[in-house]
């Protein structure tokens, strides 16, 4: 766990996003549908992350999960883009590294969201490896930051914010909204 | 925020209602689905709408959702009226201002609700600016009125309540109940 | 609201139930669809209801619902019998009337649940209205019984129980459950 | 209720995991939708059914519901096997014995959740029979275990983590994590 003034030198640091997605978008709750899963995200969320992606962070989600509607969700409402939403990922640094590669950033450059064992490796890699306050013991104690949040209740708001915030670019010019959204 | 004084005076005025629909409406949760987005109401929300409907206030909903399951859910069950239901709305006082001019409303005369950025527009111009409270930090320093409730856990109900028992409308006539649903 | 010495005399004499739907069998919450409206039960209350048609006890469902699936649910998995589920229902009176002749009850033998103005009519009619706690305050005044525990958090599983120990007929006959369902 | 010295005990013999649906699974949250019945899982739950399944426990469902999504969901995404979710279960001691047959187990060598008066058979049956704190009195008066957790609030992590952790099973060999899943 980083100390206030670790958190705040690692901000300083931070160009881009990864995301896990269930327990961090979402509760871990999952609605088994016939042939596929649903998922209920949080309206407050995807605002911050629509912020992140208009400001230009680049921002990749990395999950197990194997449904396109995890694609459609975050490409289509998030401002996500094409390809960086890694779906049946099991290794997650594999992506991780990818995520790196493509947008020529070093480990310290991003925020990794996780809260099970599969995120404990980007977890520790991430310059700041954040998790929801009920994430899995391990996980809880790999992190850097645990926020005062539980998955699902505006945790993603609240990392986005903490980033953006400490950088100044948590601002919302009406006109650039307007425009792409 | 309003003092009881002040916001005794700004409900004697209120003649109409426009709302959000995400974190207002609902608690913010948005179940993804193959190309649409599902949200959970709630029925005494829904009744308070329909009381609202049946004793003559404008309502319009303001959202920068854009699922017609929307329009649906407030037109055919809710007592909004077509063309009152605002999707895609990115500036919300540009569909906040033709609000006004339909029914030939004053801001004064308006209760607006919301609970994040893009609501502070119509909070601030709205006669009462109400949110639940667990809106952001930057819609609950700028609310007329925040309510002991957070959103989807029937914060419409008390809010349409204030207005029509400060009013005396708050009464349910069983004939025109059954002749109007 | 009764003492307990009148509840243990009105629990006497009840041989039936008659259930409002939303707030009663679910915790308010209405997931709008394509042309339809969604309901959370919880499979507690469905085993009372079962438990309690087994026993031989007439159930009603009152609401103002409209969806087929409301019949599907409290027909096909709940023990309710064809007509019994009375849809659309304006003035709930009508139905509740309805329901006391088709099975020869008095009011006195009915034990009926609302949480919402529309139940205030069946509520104070029927031998115990009973109400789940976050009714809202004018069935909260009216009922002669208010349970400890929100709608949808097992509400319906605590009334049927209270009337069925209190009668010595919450008793499972495993054979005849195997046989029945 | 066991003693921290029976339950630990009896948890060195603990071979295999039997598991009721609702209450377990999930939080006895059902959505009634065209025809059949939605539940909402939870992902942390799921991944542990997976790494039981992976360090190779005989794992069942046994449940009084119908829905072939139950099948997809805990064959498909959780690791059991087909023909070990055993469906329309009423005497559920019937499927509890044909486990035990199949897989040459004793009783004492399963670990049976149940939440509620079904569940009583294989839960006094079973070496361990655990339930979560939200189970109805019946349950919580006959099972060996009550965990701390509600059902659908990682209530079934938690109860696999014990047994795993107890024999030094809970470790994740992230290779055959990618081999398998």
């Amino acid at each position: 766990m980083y100390t206030e003034e670790q958190l705040k030198a690692a901000l300083s640091k931070i160009k881009a996003f990864a995301f896990d997605v269930d327990g961090i978008m979402t509760d871990g709750g999952i609605i088994a549908i016939n042939q596929d899963l649903l998922r209920v995200y949080n309206a407050k969320d995807c605002f911050a992350l629509r912020m992140a992606s208009m400001k230009g962070y680049p921002m990749a989600i990395i999950t197990g999960g194997i449904s396109k509607i995890i694609e459609q969700r975050f490409i289509g409402h998030c401002g996500f883009k094409e390809g960086d939403v890694y779906l049946r990922s099991r290794n997650k640094m594999d992506h991780f590294d990818d995520f790196c590669r493509k947008y020529n950033l070093s480990y310290d450059e991003i925020l990794y969201c996780g809260d099970d064992l599969p995120d404990i490796g980007p977890l520790c890699a991430a310059g700041i490896g954040a998790c929801p306050s009920d994430s899995v013991p391990e996980v809880l104690a790999a992190a850097d930051y645990v926020a005062p949040l539980k998955g699902g209740q505006c945790f993603v708001r609240h990392i986005v914010e903490l980033v953006m915030r400490s950088q100044g670019t948590w601002t919302l010019d009406v006109d650039q909204y307007k425009r792409e959204f």
